[in-house]
């Protein structure tokens, strides 16, 4: 039960350290840290302690860190960091991680951060930045060999040769042959350089009309792209067929892997972005109750049911027992649904406009399970008061109201993408809604309608 | 409201196609589909239909529509080929793929299929295939260039250009070389290979103990590796250093997705591994099924708390309207808590042992939530019955219910994964149970104790 020993120690050790400036130490500290360690001694670091050690690094180790801290720590350091000092830590990214950061970072100190950048540095991440996340755009990227289709194989080589260092980095697999208008009109693999001779031309070896995709092609579009082929990256490319960078399959998967999180993340009531516990005490707080206050309101409309039929509840106190097991339940079956769906909207199983087709598949799995569970909690109720209508009724509404819970969790998904509305987000509070207000109407107003034969009257 | 025209159309001609077994005209029609259409159409195809579809293809294009389909689908159309047919078509895999989807083969069927398979193919599978998916060795890739260090640089060109059909999907980044027992003893890039001499050894070129990970490594231990190396793949070795197989970034990524897909799935209530509306209907129903029941035994359970009470509920009524809310809103409360404690502890932010930490910062968000909350729902009761005692006991139940869902929800992922059971599977059920029993609990037994001022007796 104690709070974790090695993290803490970790942390004090660090933040001495960050007192002292020592940067040789505090990188000779960090590389003895397990990559884990890093990670948690860093994102419990203070905002400034957090930024003065990035400083204090030097651009390349910081640059290290930055890449394994979660990002919105990363960008809250950024902000706080001279624009000089970020530039230069920033210039150690790829540029593909440059342009995210530095989108998420405040405008005015972006506008500082790219002021300090090197002028055509500035400009390449200006244009990533301009791509949303979840588009090929934002997800390729800009490190990669491009030639004019006119350059022969032996000065290709000589130019890797010469910037052996400045492409390191780079993941060679393929070289692109361009046109002097800069539109993509070649690839070449590397090893297809290597054994040609060195005075033939790069078009005259390249695969020409090579594969490529729209830089602003969504990424569902992307994944079905590398679904269909084997490749490990596609140069993107825009409207007039110009190269913009390249991207790699690897980049697809992390941002299928971030959309998952999310979808996680929302679907569980985490709304206004990811949460750190090692954020403030009341942006945390003031985030759950926004989605908090939604759901409270929401609660209240449908729980005015049952006041409505308060009556029937006097007289068979018994059903309030069944109310939340009847909401509690529906709302079960119901997330089932809207699992199913949105696992098969993204996988493209199902287009947003087949309602009818997942509403009859849900509607026969929602009466098998609802009449099991429908015969399962009326003999409950029929055994424990020894009525059969009790049990009658209490079955009848768990078995509408789960065929309900079902199609609406199937078809909700679909519809709300069909107008634009963040499925993960809305589903569940609508879905719940609606079911909760159904659940207590089919209970209570079936039991009114025999009410006698309920009160034994 | 239509069904999906084109996906049902795609899917009549697919049919007439592999009816007829017109392979040329198959894989034609295949390929004027968009991947997405494609998707579908086959998924929506018959178990036999579709290993029809398969084995009249031939085991290129086979090869291509499996990588497309559901994993699922895969592996009940490879357990109705020909065990012959079944080994061509895996053959046209790599590796890694062909394991995975052979592991999740009917043992017997299995067997049959590498019995059909080129003997070393066979071997590599086996030795693949007991690797678990989520450990280095579950992921790593087996088309990969390795070579004895003893060999020359003109002996290794040469081989690459010999079998460049064979390697020709291989990711050749990287030439890995190996010692005499098989110990990977260093690595080179393919671009060094090309600007040194011919004759030259191997070791003389190579960087030597090049970072490595173990094929047993965790998934979790393979993030944090790639997550502290910029590096696109790395070489996996058993406990002794021999190489098995290369790692690459991309296969983590795709890892981690299908991971948080699982988590997402398994928290909405999808436990039997992933559902698919085409599937049969009865094993839907019953996979659903299985999780609803254990959820309602468990709703009873929490339920039963108000029957205890209902002498107090009687003489209040009112406050059956308020039990579901005070249920529903825990529940929220404690799954946000959930999702964060679960994020953090797959980002190696938290460690499991951290009770402490977690409790404290869950303690403090659920407090001002739980006042927030608890004024919002005490208002309303107040207004309504016009009897601030009323307002009291529903706000503060509400309050306090809110602080233990939180502090629930925060710790019970911690304690679960401590004890080796899936949080993912667990939290859920435990949290909803607990919280709905004391927010029962908390709001009946205090309007019992000061039941007079409620009922204006």
């Amino acid at each position: 039960m104690n709070p974790d020993p090695s993290s803490d120690s970790a942390r004090a050790v660090l933040e001495r350290l960050i007192e002292e400036a020592d940067a040789v130490r505090l990188r000779d500290f960090l590389g003895t840290l397990a990559a884990e360690e890093v990670v948690r001694a860093v994102s419990r670091l203070g905002d400034d302690s957090r930024a003065r050690l990035l400083a204090a690094l030097g651009p390349e180790a910081a640059a290290h860190v930055i890449d394994q801290i979660p990002d919105v720590q990363a960008v809250d350091a950024i902000e706080l960091l001279q624009p000089g000092t970020a530039a230069a830590i920033l210039h150690e990214l790829p540029g593909a991680d440059r342009a995210d950061l530095l989108g998420d970072v405040d405008e005015p100190v972006a506008e500082a951060i790219l002021g300090a950048m090197e002028k055509g540095e500035a400009a390449a991440t200006r244009a990533l930045r301009d791509f949303p996340n979840d588009v090929a755009g934002g997800l390729m990227t800009v490190e990669y060999l491009a030639y004019n289709e006119d350059r022969t194989v032996g000065e290709v080589l000589g130019d890797i040769r010469a910037n052996a260092e400045q492409y390191r980095d780079f993941v060679v697999q393929y070289v692109f042959a361009t046109s002097r208008d800069g539109r993509l009109v070649g690839v070449l693999r590397l090893r297809d350089l290597l054994f040609a001779r060195q005075d033939r031309a790069v078009n005259t070896l390249m695969i020409p009309e090579p594969l490529t995709i729209k830089s602003d092609a969504p990424l569902d579009e992307v994944r079905a792209f590398f679904d269909s082929h084997t490749l490990y990256g596609v140069p993107a490319v825009d409207a007039e067929g110009r190269l913009l960078g390249v991207l790699h399959r690897e980049a697809v998967e992390e941002a299928l892997a971030e959309r998952s999180d999310d979808t996680f993340l929302k679907t569980q009531g985490i709304v206004g972005g990811e949460e750190l516990r090692t954020m403030p005490l009341l942006l945390r707080s003031r985030r759950r109750l926004s989605w908090l206050s939604v759901n409270i309101l929401l609660n209240v409309i449908a729980a005015s049911v049952i006041a409505f039929y308060q009556d029937t509840l006097s007289a068979v106190i018994a059903l309030a027992v069944f109310l939340p097991i009847i909401s509690d339940m529906s709302g079960c079956s119901g997330n089932q649904a809207v699992a199913v769906s949105m696992r098969e909207l993204s996988l493209g199983l199902v287009r947003p406009s087949e309602l009818r087709r997942v509403w009859l598949k849900e509607v026969s799995v929602g009466a098998i399970n609802g009449v099991g569970l429908g015969i399962l909690i009326g003999a409950v109720a029929w055994v424990w008061q020894g009525n059969p209508f009790l049990g009658l009724v209490v079955g009848s509404a768990m078995m509408l109201n789960t065929v309900l819970a079902a199609s609406l969790g199937g078809t909700v998904p679909l519809l709300l993408r069909r107008f634009g509305v963040d499925p993960a987000l809305a589903s569940g509070p609508i879905l719940t809604t609606v079911t909760d207000m159904c659940g207590f109407f089919l209970l209570l107003s079936m039991s009114a309608a025999i009410l006698p034969r309920l009160t034994g009257g």
